[in-house]
This record gives structure tokens, sequence and C-alpha cells, in this order.
């Protein structure tokens, strides 16, 4: 085998995994917002059998050995990243037969489904065997690609590239240490702030029309994108300029939905920005899930939090609803979507809370796999860990363990990313307001400008470096958590008025 | 090779193109109903790849070898039916590449989407170029797989099974004979019956709250269906348990609607209510275009054009629109929408005049399949025969040559399924009067009798049969179209008061 050859060989069977994933990413996005529940086993089964071809193309003899002699010599910075990835994927996968493969897809599947039923009928035990599954086959699985090694920290590695336990401890003792004070201080001040008026009825249909204001404000076209509607908001980059993103509507919680839909635009601008010359890299197409948090809390937080960001919207807003906020002003109204308050429902925690939701989770995970925590015990466990950080406790299963979909969709060691991200996301977010005068281009509509600057510091290299080489090249600076902690305290105490 | 051995083969090998099946209907669903524009040309080369893929998989050696050793055993009726269309199917693929294949997936879909934008900017010219490269494709490719007959024959009887120009003319001359002179008699009463109401401005929003109450009536469910929203409406059946239908609203014409969701629903029963048993029988589980139709235009028609049908749903009609229909009875609502007059739009056609918008893109097909029109003349063909047949000039090309999505999917040949079907509806239908009370049903709301009874006469059976054999079974006599004359002219003769 020559490079040439070699290459020819990688490039055709990679654009071949290509048209599979892009058909399982479109019938995935069907599954999740539109298909009838009647057809459910039938599909499942079906693309149990896709996930089986994609096993046998992703192990063609000759595509691996075409990794693995490529992997070996020097062609071009991009070429070889692409390369060193695929090499690491390909590592994994050879160490299962396709029929394990195809088991593990219909798990999934089925785990998936019976969340959802779960869920909506408010009963864990419908979810709790197909959880136990999926994560013996986790953990099975994760064993296997790497004996040596604790299987979570195997999976805490496949979200962010060099990240285990160790660096997580570290990062999240220092939330623990520096926000919980904060946060019992702020429990203190209960009520000080009022957002009841956030809370009135706000109907969909309405809320949808604000909807479509805000995508436009944010750039968000659909002429590459596309909105649908999902019990659990999600993103899904089909390819550049074809990504969903979806939503759900509380008609009782006119924030929930906005800050939601931003965050996904988030991920969604990230999809989309990507360095055209990377479609041929699917690779590199595939970003972390860290940086990819880093991006979504970006336009959650740092930027839709922010007073700036309502200085065109939030006339809208009033208009659709002149009688909850018609009498609210812009400045009350951005307090009110800060109120910091210790609740059960992570999509929709405020900012300094968020973490907190993320350390239970991470907790937990490390509990369940460490074998600490049996499945059956789950339920307890999240109750206690809820009251001991955060002193509360779900009143309905679906506002405690059932409310995120991850854990039915094989997401193990996913929820660590989320305040990750947030912290790379403040520091790239101290390092844009050098740069930039945000508050005024946010102040006068002009979005693009901001995400120009995001494309061209952060999301335009895809996956060609990993978290630290990006953050680095974007501020200068290693990543450092500090700012995160920073941009809270400074953020809350001056909200609460704490010195 | 025994039979054991093959028939395994046959079945194991059927599934896998099922999946793949099932993923390219939904993919092709996503693409017609809410895919961005952006990503079109990097999807449709990525579902060229898949149709490769397809094409691998069906001319599989053991595969076609099982089907060749299997269509000389005797096994079952099923079986053997199964095995007769699949060999038929395969006779015709093998004839041709992979890459002639690809080729003609990718010119599909392209053609698709270019028709789609010209239909939107009213420009033909941006569509024709794509056009004509079907057309010669399909030439091509019907002259390969059957050099001896004529490639419009081949395709006629692609779309069912036994037809070809010689039954087609002569079912047609039938129509033009019979219907065309009360046509022009009707004409001649232009405006006699008042339906201007009818086009009054009818808010999609609301139309969309009617279609959930009509849905309900008819049985549809939203456990096995599922309604979405093109330009063109069509019924997709991803399996038995998940039907697609989509549809579009006219805010200026309330029946439009009506109509096309009710005759997409009757596609979809029949999808839904096919014998279980024929779900592991993929050949008998695809049946042919006519007896879809059939299904199809008689919900649209013999059903939902009667007034007992509206009985219940009429006063709901009138609480969306109440000052629209608040004071038209439901005796002239009814009247109204059976309004009989030369119109452009052949999906908004009366039943009178709808065969002879088939008739005109019959006799078109064949001048182009013969060469006698070229296709930059094809603009002027359609207006010639509209004037000539109907008086009738479009004045905007989108109601005109665009108006069909049929053509840019190589649907060449289809047409003529929609008078077939409605005329074996028709002989249904007078068999289903005898058996059934339907009026007293329909003012019931007893629609799932009504369903049942085409479930128990027709819609078992799938393509166990072929249509004429289903007409035979449900009637007791042979396919006849004089039913389908005698009820449209004893039913337009009766609303004119013609003698």
């Amino acid at each position: 085998m020559n490079k040439k050859e070699a290459l020819k060989i990688y490039r055709t069977q990679n654009e071949k995994i290509a048209a599979y994933s892009l058909l399982m990413a479109t019938a995935g996005f069907d599954r999740m917002t539109i298909a009838p529940k009647d057809g459910s086993a039938y599909r499942n089964r079906m693309f149990s059998i896709i996930s089986g071809e994609m096993y046998t193309l992703r192990t063609q003899k000759d595509y691996i050995d075409a990794i693995l002699y490529l992997a070996d010599q020097k062609i071009d910075e991009v070429t070889d990243r692409d390369i060193a990835l695929a090499k690491k994927s390909i590592e994994n996968i050879i160490k299962f037969t396709k029929e394990e493969m195809m088991e593990y897809s219909l798990a999934e599947m089925t785990a998936n489904d019976k969340w959802l039923e779960a869920k909506l009928s408010n009963d864990y035990s419908i979810f709790e065997p197909h959880l136990k599954k999926l994560i013996e086959l986790n953990k099975k699985m994760a064993n296997r690609r790497n004996p040596k090694a604790d299987p979570y920290d195997v999976l805490l590695d496949d979200f962010e590239e060099g990240m285990d336990r160790k660096k997580y401890d570290a990062f999240f003792s220092l939330i623990r240490k520096e926000l919980l004070p904060l946060i019992k201080k702020i429990d203190k001040k209960k009520g000080m702030i009022d957002d009841s008026f956030l809370y009135k009825y706000y109907p969909a249909e309405k809320q949808a029309l604000f909807m479509k204001d805000a995508m436009k404000y944010l750039g968000f076209s659909s002429n590459w994108g596309y909105m649908g509607l999902t019990e659990h908001p999600f993103t899904s980059g089909f390819s550049r300029n074809d990504v969903r993103v979806t939503t759900s509507y509380d008609e009782h919680n006119i924030t929930a939905a906005i800050f939601s839909l931003v965050h996904e635009c988030g991920h969604a601008f990230y999809e989309h920005q990507v360095d055209p010359k990377f479609d041929k890299y699917p690779f590199i197409r595939n970003m972390s899930s860290g940086m990819h948090e880093s991006q979504s809390r970006f336009f959650e937080n740092y930027l839709a939090r922010r007073r700036s960001f309502f200085v065109t919207l939030y006339p809208k807003l009033q208009s659709y609803f002149p009688e909850n906020l018609g009498n609210v002003s812009l400045d009350d109204f951005i307090r009110a979507a800060n109120v910091s308050k210790c609740s059960l429902v992570r999509t929709e925690a405020d900012e300094l809370t968020y973490p907190i939701h993320i350390l239970i989770r991470y907790e937990l995970e490390k509990d369940i796999f460490k074998g600490k925590i049996s499945l059956d015990e789950l339920e307890k466990a999240w109750d206690d860990k809820y009251m001991k950080y955060l002193g509360i406790k779900a009143e309905k299963v679906s506002d405690g363990i059932l409310q995120d979909v991850h854990w039915s969709e094989s997401y193990y060691g996913y929820f660590p990313t989320y305040a990750l991200g947030s912290a790379i996301g403040a520091q790239l977010f101290y390092k844009m307001k050098q740069d930039l005068d945000v508050d005024e281009l946010l102040s006068k509509g002009q979005f693009k400008k901001i995400t120009d600057y995001l494309k061209k510091n952060v999301q335009r290299y895809g996956a060609l470096y990993n978290f630290e080489q990006i953050v680095k090249m974007a501020t200068g600076e290693d990543f450092d958590p500090h700012y995160y902690i920073d941009y809270l305290k400074e953020k809350y105490c001056a909200l609460y008025k704490i010195k």
C-alpha cells in the first residue's frame, strides 16, 4: 500500500460512512420528533440492522489497513489529525462484534422509548430495567476497550479528550468550595427579586412567534437550519448546511424555552460554522462535547442572560404578552431572568446553581460505575443528593431522576462537559469582552459580529485541536476554571448585593 | 440449494433491504417536509450513495439465485406471489449498473429540488433541463428492460400490473365520449350554484384545527400516523404502524385541504390495514398505484363529498369559521363542495372534470414518450390541451405544467392510475352501498364500520392479488368502468337538474 492508495480507500470509505451517518441522523431526528409510537418496535429493529451495516463498513479490512498505514505517515496537519481520531475510533470498534453493536443499538433505542414512557407516566420502574441493561453494556464495553482503565474514565475521555475523574474531581471540588457558600447565602435572600411574572400563563403558540424573532436576531436561518419540538431539546448537525434544533414549551415559564432554544442555537452555529474544508474530514467535523457545550452555554448564559441581548428583543416579547409583561421594565425582566434559586430542573436552572446539578449527576455516575449504587436505589440516591446540595426534593420523578434524556441514550460521562463547557465559555467570554464591545453589538442587534468572532476564534477549527489548545489559541492562556468562578461570584454578588 | 436454504437467504436479505428502505423513506419524508435547502447538494449526493448500496443488496448473487430458484417451486399462495413479484423486480434491476442507479437517483432528487424552485418562482425554464434528463433516463431504462415494448407501456405496467396504452386508450375514450358532453352542458350552467363562500379567507391555523377533528372522525390515529406539511400533499407508508401523510393549506379555499387530506388518509388506511402477516412479505406490502388511488379517491369522493359525511363535521367547521359559514346550511355547503367547473388545478378539481385533467396528462405523456412533443414545447402543449378540453388557460405556470410533483419524481405513467383508481372505487362503492347503509354510518360518525369493510374486502390483501382479481372478489363482477361513468352522470345530472 502506498500513501495515495491508502488515502483513496480512506476517503471513499469515509464518504460511504458519512452517507449512512446522515441517514441515521435523519431517522434519529424523525424518531425523536414525530415518529408514531406504534411503529417503534419495527423501527428500532430496522435501525439496529443498519447499525450492523455501519459496523461492517467501519471495520472493513482495507479501510482499517489504510488508517493504520496512514497513522504512521506525515501528510499534513489536518489529515494527520483526522487519521489520529479515526484510529482511536477504529481501535474501539474492532473490539466488538457486529452482533454486539446491533444489540447495543437496539438496547439504546428501547431504553430511550422507555424513558419517554416513564417520564410521561411519572414512573421510574418502567425505565429502570432498561437503564440497568444499558449501564451494564457500557461498563462491559468500556472494560473491553481498555481493561486497565476505570470504565467511567474511559467514558469521560470519549466526551472530552483528555478528561478523567482526577481532573473532574479537582474541577468540581473548586465548584463545591467556591460556589456552594454563595448559593447558601443567596438562598437566605429568597424572594428578594420578584420573578413571579415569568411564571404566568404563556401560551405555546405565542412563545413560538417570539422564538421566530429571537432566531432571526441570532441569524439562525431556515436555509440551513430547522427547529422541531421534543420532550427534551437537542441539536443534531446533519451536515454543515443542515442543522436541526428542537425545543419544548412550558406554558407557565417564559424563559425556559428562550434560554433552551438559544442554547441549542449555540450548538447549531458551531456545527454550521466549522471550516467548509473539513467537510471531507469526518473525524474533525465531530467536535468534542465540552467544546460544544462551551458554545451552547456561551449563547445561553454569557450572551442571552445579559440586558443588552434583550434591548431589541424585549419589546417584541412584551408585544406578544402585554398582559404579563406590559408593566415589567427591561431591567426588572433581566433581574428576574437571572434569579438564582435552588430548583429541581437542570435545564431551567440559573447559571449559579447549574453546576451543582452537574456535580450531582457526576457524583451519581461515578458511584453507579463503581457499583456503589444499584439502579433500584438510584431514585433515593438522586433525592439525597438534591437534598444535600440544594435542600430540595422532587415531587414528581419526571422532575427528578427522569428529567434528562441522556442516560437513556448511553450518554454516561457527558454531563460533566456541561460544567466544563460553561467554564471554557467563561474564559472565552472574558477575552471576547476585551476584543469587542459586546453590549454595544448586542443592543444594536449586530449579533453577526459575535458569531463571526466565535467562528474565527473557535468554531471554524472543528476538532482539529483539543479544547485546551483551542482555549490557548483563542485567549492566549491555559484553560483556567477561575474565570468561571470569578464570573459567577461577581455577577451574583452584584445582583444580590452581597459583599 | 434447497427450499429451506433459499427461503432463509430470501428472508434475511429482504429484512436488510427493508431496513434500508425504511431509512430512505424517512430521509425522503424529511427531505420533502422540513430539510433546509442549503443542505440539499450534500444530502442528494449522500442519498445517491445509499441508492448504490441498495442496488448492491438487491443484486447480491445468492439473493438473486434464491429468488430464481424459488420462483420455480410451489410453496404457498402468499410466498409464491411475493417471489413472483420479487422476480419481476430483480429482472428489471439487474439490467443496470450500480453507477447507473446512482446517477438516476441523483438526477431524480435534483429534478425534484428544481421543480420546487421552479414552481415557487413560476418559471418552467428552471425545471425543463432536469425534466428532460429524467425523461431520457426513463426512456433509456424502459427500453433496456424491455427492448421490444414501447417504453411508455413498460412504465404504465410498473404502476398498475397489466395495464398498457391499449387498455388505457379504451378507458379514456369512454371518458371522453361519455363525460365531455356533460361537462360542456354544465359549463353553460356556470354560476347556478353559489360556492363563493368556499373562497373567502380561511386562516391556515384554524383549518389545521378542523383537520384534527376530521382525522379523529376518520379514525386516523397519531399512534400509527403523522401529518406534515408540503407543497404537494402525499402519503408515505414507512411501515404498517407508521404512516405519514402531508397536506397544504390554501387560505382562500376551504375544501382544498379537506378533500386532499381525506384523500391521503385513504392511502394511509390502506398502508395501515394490510394483513399483519404480510409484514414479512415486502413485495406484497408494495401495493399497486391504481389500487392505492382506488382507496384514496374512495375516501375523498365517494365518502367525503357526501352530505352524510359532514353531518357531524360541518357544525365543527362552522364553529371555526362562523363569519364565513355561520349562515350557510349543510345542504348549501355540500352543493357548493360538489360544484363542477372547468378549473386549472387537478388536486382541487371536482369529480366530474377530474378525469379530464388525467386524460390531458395521459395524452401528453404518450406524446412525450413517442417523441412527438419536445420538452421546450411542453408548456404550450399543456396550454393547448387545457384550452381544447376545458376551455381555460393557466395564468401562472405554477397552476399549469408545474402544478404536479409527479414528473419531478420520475412518476411517468402514474397519472392514469388516478382515473383508473376512481373507476375501481366507483365499482367498490356501488357494492358497498348494497352491503352497508353508508349514509346512516357516516351521519352517525361510525366511520370505523366503513374502514373495517374496506379492510375486509380490499385493503388486507395488499398486493396478493392484482386489481382485477380484487375487484372481482370484492364485487363479484369483473372490473367495469361503466360504474364510474354512471355514478358521475347520475350525480351531476341530479345536481344540475339535467335530464
